[in-house]
């Protein structure tokens, strides 16, 4: 079965990871398994220099796996950018998933709004789930402050973890 | 089809990754894509904090996966450690999976071996199918010097590549 995917965009600045941290919080109190993706265009440096997995994927290792008690890691070296569906497609055992960011994805949005200086929204209302702001628009979508985590967490609840068990 | 799992093992400073990274070249150079498994026994610390995904991390995501053009990173929170097995079936898309470590795993292994102050070796003979080292023993198994990368991955090939296409 298919993992839901939710994206949460917006413009930069506006709050989309503060946001994001307080519906993961609020998911997990209510005992779902959730999985996040963060889109990131510049690439990134994780591993230490010196350490031994760094020097597996120094000496030209495609993917390296870090693996202890608490936690897994893995670092895959890619020959061209994955899709949204096939980075969701690497996560497994969890319940939903967040990606923050992939504004053009087809996947349905919930977007984070300020609505200062005339700004539009990036989402088309046809995937367009929730909007997040402190000052309503006039559009028929369910909207929410930014703090009112709680409410996004039962409309996605509704949505997508219908018949999930929740633990 | 399962990919083939090979163990490097050896006592602690004995030269372990030292010579992982030469085999590793070796492959490579020959064409073959590589995954590599590091085991930590003691919990790492991947993330940066402050970075976006170190903050979904925090708020309780239990998958954080950050996708970028050249490189995907995947850090999943795990309630027991994962077997080797458990461990190899994560990664896709390579030829031949090297795992540093897991001494006690029923996998074939290569032992990294320092002949001084008769130490014993780690692994079963029933396992082994070659043994690098700088002072040859009374064994009936390949033996290979540390800086003979070359030999080594000739035999990887010749037992787990063959058929492969070395791309």
């Amino acid at each position: 079965m298919m993992i839901p995917v939710v994206c949460i965009v917006g413009e930069s600045g506006v709050g989309k990871t503060t946001f994001l941290e307080k519906l993961i919080a609020e998911l997990k109190r209510r005992g779902y398994r959730v999985g996040t993706i963060k889109h990131n265009v510049h690439g990134f440096q994780l591993d230490k220099p010196g350490k031994d997995s760094w020097r597996h994927a120094r000496a030209g290792s495609d993917v390296v796996v870090i693996s202890s008690p608490g936690k897994l890691a893995l670092i895959e070296r890619l020959e061209r950018e994955l899709t949204l569906d096939e980075v969701a497609a690497r996560i497994t055992g969890v319940d939903l998933i967040l990606a923050e960011g992939y504004k053009r994805s087809d996947k349905p949005k919930i977007e984070v709004f300020r609505g200062e200086g005339g700004n539009e929204l990036l989402s088309t209302p046809d995937k367009l789930i929730a909007l997040v702001t402190n000052q309503p628009l006039d559009l028929d979508v369910p909207q929410f402050d930014p703090n009112d985590a709680a409410s996004v967490a039962s409309l996605l609840e509704a949505h997508f973890l219908h018949g999930s068990d929740g633990r």
